[in-house]
């Protein structure tokens, strides 16, 4: 039987949305205000889920601080005030959507994370606009 | 690989809960102070969730200014403000519970929807009561 | 030296917003959606503060299992799952507005409430709509 | 097709982690400071999510009275205002981790509960913090 | 006796803290990761408070519709998914600080409402900061 | 003109209502289920308001950095996951009511803040329960 621990954190960014194969026409067409060349950007909150066993020692899943801290060093240390498409390498030829930040934060936590334990990933871009991706189809 | 993408939206509207076929009496043992028959009311909270694979050209599953349109079309200006037993057809023989008017909405916006997108509505009738529905068993 | 003690609690109930010298052109005009004839709803959201000086005794303002009574009482009881224009007394010839509701919900408690205590009313209509009453210019 | 109705609830409660058979050393190292012998508390926030069939003559899953009525007896009368430790007997030898609360939690409603009945438990230990327990692998 | 009536609205924007009189280390030193010269970004989340007098004739402190419209053209229009520093013409020469963006939003409505009501601005930059402004000293 | 800006933090405690100079009898009479001799908790959130004129040349009314230090040493580090009771010796003979704790808090911080600072504590003991303490009558 398994339990999932949930684990918020947030970071503040700038982004942009647009597609540099397309005019600018096409891009203000499709994206709308979201193109604007001079960016905007979110205070985006963030829902770490990991999925495992209870270990029956400590009664934990995983431990909290080290989900925090890893949380800390692959998430906030490299988003927050940041400018996502200028500062953050895996957005350099990726449009930052909230799907693809969520896919990108997910592959760089699974990575860290032991192989008997599930990862999903809750991000809002506003309190009203959010996804969710769990590496599965 | 799939990603949700949820979209929150709201409405206010009036209610009563009860059965034509029973009799006063059991309706009030049954139902309780939501069988009042002047009406009471809700605010309701809805999240739209849609499920499906990123497009890799606008790095979107679906664009939200199209489900935010298609929420207001099909609900916002079906049932805002609306008294649901005598104003919204689809309960004229339906009882109004937050479990029905889930089923009503998904309905409503699953028929709008692309075939390879999936659809949860998650309904909250007051801050502590709400319902979840997906369309599967 | 005083501190203010907030209690939240809540109510479901129906309204309806008009003024019955107006015409119903003129209500529409005016009032909008608000105005439907078979009325419409929320959840409301209370926040009652009392300010006063703290007992040295108990290290209270004032007993919290008191005031949620009190709120139970005079307002729970009084205004939940109801129809406020026609099951309520106070709106018999009042306009349910949020407003309204604040000033009328402030009386009540007011008057059960020891005259060294200082009363606020806060009321949500809905989580983007809300207003602040104290009994003062 | 089935529904989910979720209720919330909430208790108060003190509690200590730390394992019996290891020394203080290890548990300090373990736990850290939610090892303090004098105990600290949470606000527990409870989910509780049924799902099922809607009933074709009431409209629900399952009358939210009953379910609001099961929680007071089972969880806020057994834990409110508790120090879990000393006094929940389930946790006379099991750590009152969020993990196990929430299992305990799952296993005492899921008993009271019919049988075609799939619940879920949601924990809140604090708002930032949080479990997730279905019964299932 | 006059309510105090409040109204939520948001608005996306990035923006970059600095003072174009200081050198690149000063900055750095005195506002830290806020003067990325790639911008970042908020949500912001607005509170707009009118105190005056209930109208007795609609109920009313100031009919919301105005007021929603109001914020839309002098708040939303004019800042959402803007570039603060680049595209908002009062922060050329104005550091587009909480504290700051508050004042430029209170000069832009109290110059739009009626001279008996009493307008107070509350602005959450992120759900953990936030300032208030009305006016006065 | 001045300005308030707020920051949000919190920290989990446990603690006990008792009048050391009652009966048994009377405290439990008088304080109820808060009186529970083994402790409960809490996870207390905490806006700390600070008013003040706005540096003309940073744009702060203070450096949040610095008021996010300060509550760190003066509330977090001498508060969180303690027992207020047995380990946080303003407590000592004072009674741990949310009153008190704002009294305690406020005390501590107005001590090291700027004499042209004015200050405001709002302390939730509960998301239904908190209090506010400025230090005027």
């Amino acid at each position: 039987m398994k339990v999932t621990v949930h684990r918020k954190a947030h970071f503040n960014a700038a982004h942009r949305l647009y597609n540099k194969d397309w005019s600018d026409y096409k891009n203000e067409a499709v994206v709308g205000k979201c193109n604007n060349p001079h960016f905007h950007g979110h205070n985006y909150e963030l829902i770490v889920s990991v999925k495992g066993e209870i270990d029956p020692i400590t009664g934990y899943v995983m431990d909290m601080k080290i989900l925090k801290d890893l949380i800390k060093t692959e998430v906030e240390d490299a988003f927050d005030h940041k400018n996502l498409n200028l500062q953050v390498p895996e957005f350099k030829d990726l449009n930052p959507t909230a799907e693809n930040i969520a896919v990108v934060i997910w592959n760089k936590l699974e990575a860290q994370l032991k192989d008997n334990l599930e990862l999903t990933i809750t991000l809002y871009e506003t309190p009203r606009n959010f996804v969710t991706y769990n590496g599965k189809d």
